[in-house]
Protein backbone atom coordinates (compact mmCIF):
# COMPACT_ATOMS: atom_id res chain seq x y z
CA UNK A 1 0.00 0.00 0.00
CA UNK A 2 1.41 3.34 -1.28
CA UNK A 3 -0.01 6.38 0.22
CA UNK A 4 0.67 10.47 -0.41
CA UNK A 5 2.29 10.52 2.91
CA UNK A 6 3.57 13.97 2.31
CA UNK A 7 1.55 16.49 4.66
CA UNK A 8 0.33 13.95 6.77
CA UNK A 9 1.87 14.66 10.33
CA UNK A 10 4.79 12.53 11.98
CA UNK A 11 2.62 10.73 14.63
CA UNK A 12 0.21 9.57 12.10
CA UNK A 13 2.50 8.38 9.62
CA UNK A 14 4.40 6.33 12.40
CA UNK A 15 0.92 4.65 13.30
CA UNK A 16 0.37 3.79 9.83
CA UNK A 17 3.55 2.38 9.56
CA UNK A 18 3.26 0.63 12.58
CA UNK A 19 0.08 -1.01 12.35
CA UNK A 20 -1.10 -1.28 8.39
CA UNK A 21 3.03 -1.87 7.24
CA UNK A 22 2.79 1.22 4.56
CA UNK A 23 6.44 0.78 3.49
CA UNK A 24 8.97 3.54 2.19
CA UNK A 25 11.20 4.68 0.51
CA UNK A 26 9.94 7.28 3.16
CA UNK A 27 11.64 10.33 1.14
CA UNK A 28 7.72 11.88 -0.01
CA UNK A 29 6.63 11.42 3.85
CA UNK A 30 6.56 14.27 6.23
CA UNK A 31 7.50 17.09 4.53
CA UNK A 32 9.56 19.51 6.14
CA UNK A 33 10.33 16.87 9.23
CA UNK A 34 13.28 15.41 10.58
CA UNK A 35 13.90 11.72 9.47
CA UNK A 36 16.24 9.34 10.93
CA UNK A 37 18.73 6.71 10.19
CA UNK A 38 18.33 3.85 12.74
CA UNK A 39 21.54 2.23 14.67
CA UNK A 40 21.08 -0.65 18.11
CA UNK A 41 23.33 -2.78 19.25
CA UNK A 42 24.46 -3.90 22.34
CA UNK A 43 25.35 -1.79 24.86
CA UNK A 44 29.04 -3.40 25.50
CA UNK A 45 30.17 -1.47 22.03
CA UNK A 46 27.68 1.47 22.87
CA UNK A 47 30.59 4.06 24.01
CA UNK A 48 32.18 2.93 20.97
CA UNK A 49 29.85 3.67 18.69
CA UNK A 50 28.79 6.98 20.04
CA UNK A 51 32.11 8.09 20.22
CA UNK A 52 32.79 6.74 16.49
CA UNK A 53 29.76 9.14 15.64
CA UNK A 54 30.81 12.11 17.17
CA UNK A 55 34.32 11.91 15.19
CA UNK A 56 32.49 11.61 12.05
CA UNK A 57 29.52 13.87 11.89
CA UNK A 58 29.15 13.89 8.35
CA UNK A 59 28.11 10.33 8.05
CA UNK A 60 26.93 9.74 11.79
CA UNK A 61 25.16 13.32 12.53
CA UNK A 62 23.90 11.81 16.34
CA UNK A 63 20.02 13.07 16.73
CA UNK A 64 18.84 11.44 19.83
CA UNK A 65 20.43 8.24 22.07
CA UNK A 66 18.29 6.16 24.37
CA UNK A 67 19.64 4.22 27.62
CA UNK A 68 19.89 0.31 27.22
CA UNK A 69 16.52 -1.01 27.27
CA UNK A 70 14.35 1.93 26.25
CA UNK A 71 12.69 1.82 23.01
CA UNK A 72 10.38 5.08 23.46
CA UNK A 73 12.53 8.57 21.86
CA UNK A 74 12.02 11.75 24.40
CA UNK A 75 13.90 14.04 22.37
CA UNK A 76 13.03 13.16 18.73
CA UNK A 77 9.07 12.20 18.81
CA UNK A 78 6.40 11.20 21.35
CA UNK A 79 3.93 8.35 21.19
CA UNK A 80 6.33 6.07 19.88
CA UNK A 81 8.25 2.33 20.14
CA UNK A 82 11.43 2.29 17.80
CA UNK A 83 10.52 -1.54 17.47
CA UNK A 84 7.37 -1.32 15.25
CA UNK A 85 7.33 2.50 14.13
CA UNK A 86 9.62 1.52 11.08
CA UNK A 87 8.68 -0.32 8.23
CA UNK A 88 11.30 -3.00 7.44
CA UNK A 89 14.80 -3.17 9.05
CA UNK A 90 17.56 -5.19 8.70
CA UNK A 91 19.21 -7.69 11.50
CA UNK A 92 22.97 -7.45 11.04
CA UNK A 93 24.32 -11.20 12.78
CA UNK A 94 27.78 -12.53 11.80
CA UNK A 95 27.94 -10.15 8.61
CA UNK A 96 24.87 -11.11 6.81
CA UNK A 97 21.89 -9.52 7.53
CA UNK A 98 18.12 -10.40 6.93
CA UNK A 99 14.85 -8.34 6.89
CA UNK A 100 12.00 -8.06 9.08
CA UNK A 101 8.52 -5.61 9.54
CA UNK A 102 9.54 -5.25 13.41
CA UNK A 103 12.27 -6.46 15.93
CA UNK A 104 10.17 -7.39 18.99
CA UNK A 105 12.00 -10.72 18.52
CA UNK A 106 15.28 -9.32 18.58
CA UNK A 107 15.06 -6.43 21.49
CA UNK A 108 16.30 -6.95 24.44
CA UNK A 109 17.16 -5.05 27.82
CA UNK A 110 20.99 -4.53 26.63
CA UNK A 111 19.36 -2.98 23.43
CA UNK A 112 20.73 0.96 23.03
CA UNK A 113 19.22 3.04 20.04
CA UNK A 114 21.11 5.43 18.05
CA UNK A 115 18.78 7.83 15.99
CA UNK A 116 20.95 9.58 13.17
CA UNK A 117 20.35 12.05 11.03
CA UNK A 118 19.21 11.68 7.31
CA UNK A 119 19.41 13.94 3.97
CA UNK A 120 15.53 13.60 3.20
CA UNK A 121 15.40 16.09 5.64
CA UNK A 122 16.64 18.45 3.86
CA UNK A 123 13.86 18.11 0.64
CA UNK A 124 11.58 20.98 1.68
CA UNK A 125 14.53 23.39 2.26
CA UNK A 126 16.17 22.89 -1.26
CA UNK A 127 12.81 23.04 -2.58
CA UNK A 128 11.64 25.92 -1.05
CA UNK A 129 14.90 27.62 -2.83
CA UNK A 130 14.22 26.22 -6.45
CA UNK A 131 16.43 23.48 -6.41
CA UNK A 132 15.05 20.39 -7.91
CA UNK A 133 15.06 16.74 -5.86
CA UNK A 134 15.21 14.44 -8.48
CA UNK A 135 14.47 11.33 -6.84
CA UNK A 136 11.50 13.20 -5.51
CA UNK A 137 10.39 14.03 -8.91
CA UNK A 138 11.12 10.24 -10.01
CA UNK A 139 9.69 8.38 -6.70
CA UNK A 140 12.82 6.51 -5.87
CA UNK A 141 15.53 6.43 -3.48
CA UNK A 142 18.56 8.42 -4.16
CA UNK A 143 21.86 6.36 -5.12
CA UNK A 144 24.61 5.89 -2.43
CA UNK A 145 28.09 4.75 -2.80
CA UNK A 146 30.75 3.47 -0.87
CA UNK A 147 33.52 6.08 -1.21
CA UNK A 148 37.17 5.95 -0.48
CA UNK A 149 37.01 8.19 1.88
CA UNK A 150 37.91 6.73 5.06
CA UNK A 151 36.40 7.50 8.18
CA UNK A 152 37.98 8.36 11.38
CA UNK A 153 38.44 5.01 13.46
CA UNK A 154 36.98 4.38 17.24
CA UNK A 155 37.54 1.08 19.08
CA UNK A 156 36.42 -1.47 16.51
CA UNK A 157 34.13 0.88 14.38
CA UNK A 158 35.88 1.94 11.32
CA UNK A 159 35.51 1.90 7.69
CA UNK A 160 34.74 4.14 4.17
CA UNK A 161 32.30 6.27 4.40
CA UNK A 162 29.23 5.72 2.31
CA UNK A 163 27.91 8.59 0.54
CA UNK A 164 24.54 9.87 -0.72
CA UNK A 165 24.42 11.87 -4.20
CA UNK A 166 21.98 14.11 -5.14
CA UNK A 167 22.60 15.75 -8.68
CA UNK A 168 22.02 19.31 -8.30
CA UNK A 169 21.91 22.36 -11.34
CA UNK A 170 24.79 23.88 -11.60
CA UNK A 171 23.82 27.28 -11.17
CA UNK A 172 22.39 26.07 -7.66
CA UNK A 173 25.50 24.90 -5.93
CA UNK A 174 26.10 27.38 -4.22
CA UNK A 175 22.63 27.28 -2.69
CA UNK A 176 22.59 23.46 -1.67
CA UNK A 177 26.28 24.25 -0.04
CA UNK A 178 24.64 27.04 2.21
CA UNK A 179 21.13 25.42 2.96
CA UNK A 180 23.16 21.99 3.90
CA UNK A 181 25.71 24.36 5.90
CA UNK A 182 23.07 25.38 8.14
CA UNK A 183 21.99 21.82 9.18
CA UNK A 184 24.38 19.89 10.62
CA UNK A 185 22.13 17.17 12.23
CA UNK A 186 20.96 15.95 9.01
CA UNK A 187 24.61 15.81 7.43
CA UNK A 188 25.52 19.41 7.12
CA UNK A 189 27.68 20.23 4.14
CA UNK A 190 28.47 18.28 1.17
CA UNK A 191 31.31 16.01 1.54
CA UNK A 192 32.31 16.13 -2.25
CA UNK A 193 31.33 18.01 -5.14
CA UNK A 194 31.84 17.22 -8.94
CA UNK A 195 33.90 14.24 -9.83
CA UNK A 196 32.90 10.30 -8.23
CA UNK A 197 36.01 9.30 -9.62
CA UNK A 198 37.67 11.50 -6.81
CA UNK A 199 36.21 9.88 -4.06
CA UNK A 200 36.24 6.45 -5.43
CA UNK A 201 33.00 5.87 -7.35
CA UNK A 202 33.64 4.48 -10.64
CA UNK A 203 30.44 4.72 -12.45
CA UNK A 204 27.54 7.03 -11.13
CA UNK A 205 25.05 4.87 -12.82
CA UNK A 206 25.99 1.87 -10.40
CA UNK A 207 25.27 2.58 -6.75
CA UNK A 208 26.01 0.13 -3.99
CA UNK A 209 22.16 0.96 -2.69
CA UNK A 210 19.59 2.75 -2.98
CA UNK A 211 18.07 3.50 -7.31
CA UNK A 212 19.98 5.11 -10.54
CA UNK A 213 19.46 8.57 -11.01
CA UNK A 214 21.30 9.36 -14.51
CA UNK A 215 23.00 13.41 -14.44
CA UNK A 216 21.70 15.63 -16.72
CA UNK A 217 23.76 17.95 -18.81
CA UNK A 218 23.57 21.00 -16.60
CA UNK A 219 23.77 18.92 -13.26
CA UNK A 220 26.96 18.39 -11.29
CA UNK A 221 26.86 15.53 -8.75
CA UNK A 222 26.96 16.49 -5.07
CA UNK A 223 27.56 13.65 -2.33
CA UNK A 224 26.66 13.95 1.21
CA UNK A 225 27.92 11.75 4.02
CA UNK A 226 25.24 9.32 4.69
CA UNK A 227 23.85 7.07 7.53
CA UNK A 228 24.54 4.15 6.34
CA UNK A 229 28.17 3.86 7.09
CA UNK A 230 27.65 1.96 9.88
CA UNK A 231 25.61 -0.66 8.01
CA UNK A 232 28.67 -1.48 6.23
CA UNK A 233 30.43 -1.69 9.45
CA UNK A 234 28.48 -4.36 10.71
CA UNK A 235 29.10 -6.03 7.74
CA UNK A 236 32.51 -6.08 7.50
CA UNK A 237 33.15 -6.27 11.09
CA UNK A 238 30.55 -9.33 11.71
CA UNK A 239 29.53 -6.89 14.54
CA UNK A 240 25.49 -7.60 15.74
CA UNK A 241 23.36 -4.98 15.20
CA UNK A 242 19.67 -3.85 14.02
CA UNK A 243 19.31 -1.09 11.43
CA UNK A 244 16.34 0.55 8.98
CA UNK A 245 16.19 -0.95 6.01
CA UNK A 246 17.86 1.65 3.43
CA UNK A 247 15.38 4.37 2.42
CA UNK A 248 12.67 2.97 5.10
CA UNK A 249 13.55 5.65 7.81
CA UNK A 250 12.29 6.49 11.15
CA UNK A 251 10.06 9.84 11.00
CA UNK A 252 10.62 12.10 13.79
CA UNK A 253 8.46 15.00 15.28
CA UNK A 254 11.23 17.74 14.91
CA UNK A 255 10.57 20.67 11.89
CA UNK A 256 13.76 20.38 9.87
CA UNK A 257 13.35 24.47 10.23
CA UNK A 258 14.23 24.12 14.22
CA UNK A 259 17.27 22.09 13.24
CA UNK A 260 18.99 24.97 11.35
CA UNK A 261 22.16 26.66 12.74
CA UNK A 262 22.41 30.70 12.19
CA UNK B 1 56.46 28.95 41.31
CA UNK B 2 54.46 31.60 39.38
CA UNK B 3 55.57 32.80 35.89
CA UNK B 4 54.34 34.99 32.91
CA UNK B 5 52.43 32.28 30.72
CA UNK B 6 50.37 34.34 29.23
CA UNK B 7 52.31 34.51 25.81
CA UNK B 8 53.49 31.17 25.90
CA UNK B 9 52.82 28.17 23.61
CA UNK B 10 50.69 25.51 24.67
CA UNK B 11 53.08 22.56 24.45
CA UNK B 12 56.03 24.41 26.17
CA UNK B 13 53.24 25.46 29.17
CA UNK B 14 52.61 21.89 29.21
CA UNK B 15 56.14 20.58 29.56
CA UNK B 16 56.66 23.04 32.21
CA UNK B 17 53.80 21.94 34.45
CA UNK B 18 54.47 18.55 33.88
CA UNK B 19 58.31 18.86 34.52
CA UNK B 20 58.26 21.67 37.03
CA UNK B 21 54.72 21.80 38.35
CA UNK B 22 54.11 25.14 37.98
CA UNK B 23 51.23 25.03 39.16
CA UNK B 24 47.77 27.26 38.13
CA UNK B 25 44.99 28.51 38.19
CA UNK B 26 45.75 28.54 34.32
CA UNK B 27 43.23 31.91 33.62
CA UNK B 28 45.98 33.50 32.41
CA UNK B 29 48.11 30.99 30.89
CA UNK B 30 48.34 30.35 26.34
CA UNK B 31 46.12 33.60 26.13
CA UNK B 32 43.75 32.94 22.88
CA UNK B 33 43.81 29.03 22.87
CA UNK B 34 40.83 26.01 23.85
CA UNK B 35 41.70 25.16 27.83
CA UNK B 36 39.71 21.58 29.15
CA UNK B 37 38.31 20.29 31.74
CA UNK B 38 38.87 16.67 32.42
CA UNK B 39 37.39 14.03 33.61
CA UNK B 40 38.51 10.42 32.99
CA UNK B 41 36.58 7.54 34.39
CA UNK B 42 36.20 3.37 33.98
CA UNK B 43 35.40 2.07 30.60
CA UNK B 44 32.24 0.69 32.22
CA UNK B 45 30.35 3.83 32.36
CA UNK B 46 31.95 5.68 29.52
CA UNK B 47 28.96 5.46 27.38
CA UNK B 48 26.44 6.46 30.33
CA UNK B 49 29.24 9.74 30.94
CA UNK B 50 29.28 10.74 26.64
CA UNK B 51 25.31 10.25 26.77
CA UNK B 52 25.22 12.52 29.61
CA UNK B 53 27.51 15.36 28.47
CA UNK B 54 26.09 15.18 25.12
CA UNK B 55 22.42 15.74 26.49
CA UNK B 56 24.20 18.81 28.62
CA UNK B 57 26.71 20.58 26.07
CA UNK B 58 26.19 24.46 27.90
CA UNK B 59 28.32 22.53 31.68
CA UNK B 60 29.82 19.53 29.10
CA UNK B 61 31.04 20.33 25.52
CA UNK B 62 33.52 17.81 24.89
CA UNK B 63 36.45 18.51 23.26
CA UNK B 64 37.78 15.13 22.10
CA UNK B 65 37.24 11.58 24.16
CA UNK B 66 40.10 9.40 23.94
CA UNK B 67 39.88 5.67 23.51
CA UNK B 68 40.18 3.64 26.46
CA UNK B 69 43.64 3.30 28.04
CA UNK B 70 45.05 6.16 26.25
CA UNK B 71 46.46 8.87 27.90
CA UNK B 72 47.67 10.81 24.24
CA UNK B 73 45.05 13.75 23.04
CA UNK B 74 45.16 13.38 19.57
CA UNK B 75 42.76 16.23 18.28
CA UNK B 76 43.39 18.64 21.02
CA UNK B 77 47.09 18.53 21.75
CA UNK B 78 50.03 16.88 20.26
CA UNK B 79 52.76 15.52 22.34
CA UNK B 80 51.01 15.14 25.22
CA UNK B 81 50.29 12.85 28.34
CA UNK B 82 47.16 13.70 30.32
CA UNK B 83 48.57 11.31 33.31
CA UNK B 84 50.99 14.66 33.79
CA UNK B 85 50.20 17.62 31.43
CA UNK B 86 48.16 19.08 34.35
CA UNK B 87 49.33 21.25 37.57
CA UNK B 88 46.79 19.25 40.16
CA UNK B 89 44.39 16.70 40.19
CA UNK B 90 41.50 15.53 41.74
CA UNK B 91 41.08 11.77 42.78
CA UNK B 92 37.49 10.79 43.42
CA UNK B 93 36.59 7.53 45.38
CA UNK B 94 33.60 6.76 47.86
CA UNK B 95 32.71 10.53 47.42
CA UNK B 96 36.19 11.69 48.72
CA UNK B 97 38.84 13.22 46.89
CA UNK B 98 42.24 13.72 47.09
CA UNK B 99 44.72 15.98 45.25
CA UNK B 100 47.72 14.92 43.33
CA UNK B 101 49.98 16.38 40.81
CA UNK B 102 50.14 13.44 38.59
CA UNK B 103 48.53 10.33 38.12
CA UNK B 104 50.81 7.62 37.07
CA UNK B 105 49.31 5.72 40.33
CA UNK B 106 45.71 5.57 39.42
CA UNK B 107 46.19 4.80 35.37
CA UNK B 108 44.87 1.71 33.90
CA UNK B 109 43.91 0.32 30.61
CA UNK B 110 40.34 0.69 31.07
CA UNK B 111 40.30 4.67 31.90
CA UNK B 112 38.75 6.70 29.89
CA UNK B 113 39.32 10.50 29.08
CA UNK B 114 37.29 13.20 28.47
CA UNK B 115 38.28 16.52 27.31
CA UNK B 116 35.53 19.40 27.87
CA UNK B 117 35.76 22.97 26.79
CA UNK B 118 36.23 25.77 29.24
CA UNK B 119 35.09 29.17 29.88
CA UNK B 120 38.40 30.33 30.01
CA UNK B 121 39.43 29.45 26.34
CA UNK B 122 36.97 32.81 25.34
CA UNK B 123 39.22 35.29 27.68
CA UNK B 124 41.01 36.74 24.61
CA UNK B 125 38.02 37.25 22.56
CA UNK B 126 36.22 39.27 25.55
CA UNK B 127 39.06 41.79 25.81
CA UNK B 128 39.68 42.20 21.80
CA UNK B 129 36.04 43.44 21.86
CA UNK B 130 36.61 45.50 24.94
CA UNK B 131 35.10 43.25 28.02
CA UNK B 132 36.95 43.96 31.18
CA UNK B 133 37.70 40.01 32.82
CA UNK B 134 37.34 41.02 35.99
CA UNK B 135 39.28 37.68 37.62
CA UNK B 136 41.89 37.78 35.03
CA UNK B 137 42.58 41.90 36.24
CA UNK B 138 42.59 40.50 40.18
CA UNK B 139 45.08 37.45 39.07
CA UNK B 140 41.95 35.19 40.50
CA UNK B 141 39.88 32.08 39.67
CA UNK B 142 36.35 32.92 38.55
CA UNK B 143 33.71 31.84 41.18
CA UNK B 144 31.57 28.73 40.18
CA UNK B 145 28.22 28.06 41.66
CA UNK B 146 25.70 25.20 42.65
CA UNK B 147 23.06 25.87 40.77
CA UNK B 148 18.81 24.78 40.87
CA UNK B 149 19.07 24.05 37.34
CA UNK B 150 18.83 20.09 36.62
CA UNK B 151 21.11 18.42 33.89
CA UNK B 152 19.31 16.05 32.02
CA UNK B 153 20.11 12.72 32.92
CA UNK B 154 21.56 9.62 31.44
CA UNK B 155 22.04 6.19 33.36
CA UNK B 156 23.67 7.07 36.67
CA UNK B 157 24.78 10.71 35.90
CA UNK B 158 22.69 13.49 36.93
CA UNK B 159 22.17 16.29 39.37
CA UNK B 160 22.54 19.95 39.66
CA UNK B 161 24.72 22.11 37.00
CA UNK B 162 27.62 23.97 38.22
CA UNK B 163 27.70 27.57 36.98
CA UNK B 164 30.48 29.90 36.36
CA UNK B 165 30.01 33.73 36.77
CA UNK B 166 31.47 36.91 35.23
CA UNK B 167 30.75 40.20 35.68
CA UNK B 168 30.13 42.15 32.93
CA UNK B 169 28.96 45.72 32.56
CA UNK B 170 25.84 46.45 31.60
CA UNK B 171 27.00 48.34 27.86
CA UNK B 172 28.70 44.72 27.23
CA UNK B 173 26.02 42.37 27.28
CA UNK B 174 25.25 41.93 23.73
CA UNK B 175 28.83 41.49 22.78
CA UNK B 176 29.29 39.08 26.02
CA UNK B 177 26.00 36.70 24.30
CA UNK B 178 27.17 37.32 20.65
CA UNK B 179 30.86 36.02 21.44
CA UNK B 180 30.24 33.39 23.81
CA UNK B 181 27.36 31.74 21.13
CA UNK B 182 29.79 31.39 18.81
CA UNK B 183 31.30 29.20 21.01
CA UNK B 184 29.41 26.22 21.66
CA UNK B 185 32.57 24.04 22.20
CA UNK B 186 33.15 25.88 25.68
CA UNK B 187 30.28 26.46 27.17
CA UNK B 188 28.65 28.58 24.27
CA UNK B 189 25.89 31.32 25.45
CA UNK B 190 25.15 31.87 29.12
CA UNK B 191 22.84 29.55 30.87
CA UNK B 192 21.12 32.98 32.71
CA UNK B 193 21.59 36.39 33.38
CA UNK B 194 21.07 38.83 35.53
CA UNK B 195 19.65 37.04 38.80
CA UNK B 196 21.59 34.94 41.07
CA UNK B 197 18.29 33.61 43.26
CA UNK B 198 16.37 33.21 39.90
CA UNK B 199 19.15 30.08 39.31
CA UNK B 200 19.16 28.86 43.19
CA UNK B 201 22.29 31.09 44.55
CA UNK B 202 21.42 33.39 47.18
CA UNK B 203 24.97 34.87 47.97
CA UNK B 204 26.38 36.21 44.73
CA UNK B 205 29.80 36.55 47.53
CA UNK B 206 29.91 32.71 48.65
CA UNK B 207 31.13 30.83 45.83
CA UNK B 208 31.10 27.00 46.13
CA UNK B 209 34.03 27.05 44.33
CA UNK B 210 37.06 29.60 42.80
CA UNK B 211 37.09 32.90 44.34
CA UNK B 212 34.67 35.96 45.59
CA UNK B 213 34.53 38.58 42.39
CA UNK B 214 32.31 41.33 44.13
CA UNK B 215 30.19 43.17 41.62
CA UNK B 216 30.46 46.77 40.69
CA UNK B 217 27.70 48.66 40.54
CA UNK B 218 27.45 48.78 36.78
CA UNK B 219 27.97 44.97 36.02
CA UNK B 220 25.48 42.74 35.75
CA UNK B 221 26.28 38.84 36.76
CA UNK B 222 26.68 36.59 33.77
CA UNK B 223 26.41 33.20 34.29
CA UNK B 224 27.72 29.82 32.02
CA UNK B 225 26.99 26.31 32.53
CA UNK B 226 30.46 25.03 33.80
CA UNK B 227 32.91 21.67 33.60
CA UNK B 228 33.09 20.87 36.82
CA UNK B 229 29.17 19.62 37.00
CA UNK B 230 30.39 16.05 36.77
CA UNK B 231 32.78 16.10 39.75
CA UNK B 232 29.51 16.91 41.90
CA UNK B 233 28.25 14.31 40.63
CA UNK B 234 31.05 12.00 41.12
CA UNK B 235 31.03 13.48 45.06
CA UNK B 236 27.38 12.63 45.41
CA UNK B 237 26.62 9.56 43.37
CA UNK B 238 30.09 7.81 44.97
CA UNK B 239 31.46 7.49 41.23
CA UNK B 240 35.02 6.58 40.64
CA UNK B 241 36.23 9.62 38.76
CA UNK B 242 39.84 11.64 38.00
CA UNK B 243 39.29 15.15 37.24
CA UNK B 244 41.56 18.20 36.92
CA UNK B 245 41.56 20.64 40.01
CA UNK B 246 39.10 23.31 39.80
CA UNK B 247 41.28 26.44 38.18
CA UNK B 248 43.88 24.17 37.29
CA UNK B 249 43.05 23.37 33.03
CA UNK B 250 44.69 20.99 30.37
CA UNK B 251 46.46 23.74 27.70
CA UNK B 252 45.03 22.43 24.61
CA UNK B 253 47.25 23.47 21.08
CA UNK B 254 43.34 24.38 19.61
CA UNK B 255 43.52 28.08 18.91
CA UNK B 256 40.05 29.74 20.32
CA UNK B 257 39.21 31.44 17.03
CA UNK B 258 39.59 28.13 14.81
CA UNK B 259 36.74 26.83 17.47
CA UNK B 260 33.96 29.57 16.29
CA UNK B 261 31.32 28.86 14.38
CA UNK B 262 29.46 31.24 11.85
Amino acid sequence: MQENLKYEIPENIRKKISRLKVLGPTSSYAYGHIQANLVIIDKTVAFDFLSYSMLNPSPCPILEVLEPGNPYPVKTASNSDIRYDLGKYLIFKNGKSEVVENIEDYWTKSKVTFLIGCLFSMQKQFEDSGIIIRHLNEKKTDPTFISNIPTNSFGIFNGPMIVSMWPINKNNITKAITISSRLPSVHGRPIHIGDPGFIGINDIEKPDYGDIIKLKHDEIPVFWGCGITPQLIAKQKNIDMITHHPGNMYITDLKTSEMEII
